[in-house]
């Protein structure tokens, strides 16, 4: 399934869909209709485990093209939300974890050029998150430095403690696009959260497309554009830690829950690796996209004193 | 008042209570006594804002010695939870924020000698909350090298972004103690989540102070044993950055909200400082105290495959 958080009409309550075609379908009514509960939010749905998952795919199945009344708004019509807009806790991101990226950090950044031996990870608050055409907000009284980084997000599906990496897998709940802005002129001491956890810095979206539906993770093309100019390209293969590894590793120690959120790290390409170096200002637009999920489309404004920053590139 | 969240018994429900002298005031319960309606969650109750707070202070005070039937518990019979048992985002932490705990670091640990010119912030988890009494995993598949760091942390109780210095305290809640458990064999390029995140890594109590009973919260001795042994005692005058200054400073980027916890860095005496290094092992009991909120006790336990970690020190 392609699963979105939507609200219908602006005031509309966010609520839980999948799309078919150019529909979204509402599981909660059609769930209703069918005599089978379905909840109307993302996160008590993932709550469900896999079964639901199983059940709800046979439900749409069972109704595609005969859909009852109120069941289904056109896409066209709806707002996407986050699939998630507010996680639980912070979102796990995790750092160089893209052989060329490692290089190209350590080239401008404080990282070391030598390969991490274990993964970095960072976290993002949950007030990062924003949808699908929200604005990213560059607030020029904190940064000049603002950057992009696309990347596969790993949604998990069932409680996780000591997982061993060849049952990881079994944990995920499905997979979204990510883009992991940061302030490059943030970090501080080596911590990052300040650099890349600030208010609307984790744009996410457009749909969680459930595990059964991705054949290989770790075989999908991912690639990023600023205004139209593609800027990041590479393919999930090259993670330097792969699923598997992430999850087992990050449960060695931190329980996972369902609904947490794993960034898997950015490949070659950003902004602070180029030469010279290039950031995003108001009035930018980046898409993100990951194969089989889809794109992520957000512009860039202005907030804070500075309404009109001049761009300095 | 002094508030907590806390069990009746084993199989209770978590509520909210005040305590007051050898009781605990079950404070939903003492007000539909009272015909005003009080959550029964400590989230809730942050949630209402300073009125709630002035308001049950007055329900207190106006019942105290005539406690109607069913609404105290005696202190003794009860099991204390951390105040906020499941925070709904990473527990805010703030690295290197005394000034001789910086220089302690950087003999040992891979931090800089210079002081930090802005605060360091970093994040755990909602699964590192334990309240006191509360065992302390120790994983020695993962760690030899456990740590322990007493801090003051900060209840934020009203939505906060862009505040200034001088008015950031109205947007403080209360007080509480922090044990910022540290495995310090597991930074990683710096980034300390997974050193300072572990289930357990966060234990928290026993209870959260109103601001309005702290007079000065830069006052505050606080000290931390380890098995009787006094390891660390300073006073929250020597913090680097003050809380006026950690709340405009997070707040400038990343929105605080009402339930956020802000620890805001430990003193010198940490394990990883002294000379020789000194770690926790299980059987160990460490208690963080902080003047006019309590102490926190804890035990550490050893969990995993090695269930008898010898001791290395």
């Amino acid at each position: 399934m392609r699963l979105v958080t939507y609200r219908a009409h602006v005031a509309a309550v966010a609520r839980l869909g999948a799309i078919v075609e150019d529909l979204v379908v509402d599981l909660q009514r059609l769930g209703a209709h069918a005599g089978q509960p379905v909840p109307d939010d993302m996160l008590a749905f993932i709550e469900l485990g896999p079964h639901a998952v199983v059940t709800t795919t046979a439900l749409l199945k069972q109704h595609a093209g005969q859909w009852p009344l109120g069941v289904t708004v056109p896409l066209a019509n709806v707002k996407l939300l986050a699939p998630i807009p507010r996680p639980r806790k912070n979102i796990f991101g995790i750092g160089l974890n893209y052989v060329e990226h490692v290089a190209e950090s350590s080239r401008t950044l404080d990282t070391s050029k030598d390969l991490p031996k274990q993964p970095v990870i960072f976290s993002k608050p949950p007030t990062t998150v924003i949808g699908p055409g929200d604005a990213i907000e560059h607030n020029a009284a904190i940064t000049q430095q603002m950057d992009w980084e696309v990347e596969l997000a790993v949604i998990v599906g069932r409680r996780a403690k000591g997982v061993d990496k060849a049952s990881a897998l079994e944990h995920v709940f499905g997979y979204t696009v990510l883009n992991d802005i940061s302030a490059r002129d943030n970090r501080r001491a080596g911590q990052w959260i300040y650099s890349k956890g600030q208010d609307t810095y984790a744009p996410m979206g457009p749909v969680i497309v459930t595990a059964d539906e991705i054949a290989d993770p770790h075989a999908l093309n991912l690639s990023l554009k600023v205004n139209g100019v593609e800027k990041q390209n590479s393919n999930t293969r090259h993670l330097l830690f792969n699923i598997n590894h992430l999850i087992a590793d990050i449960s060695a120690g931190i329980t996972l829950e369902p609904g947490d959120i794993i960034a898997t790290g950015t490949p070659e390409g950003v902004g602070a690796g180029r030469s010279p170096q290039e950031w995003m200002w108001p009035g930018d637009v980046v898409e993100a996209t990951v194969e089989g999920i889809g794109t992520l489309r957000n512009p860039i404004v202005a907030v804070g004193d500075e309404p009109h920053a001049p761009r300095k590139a």
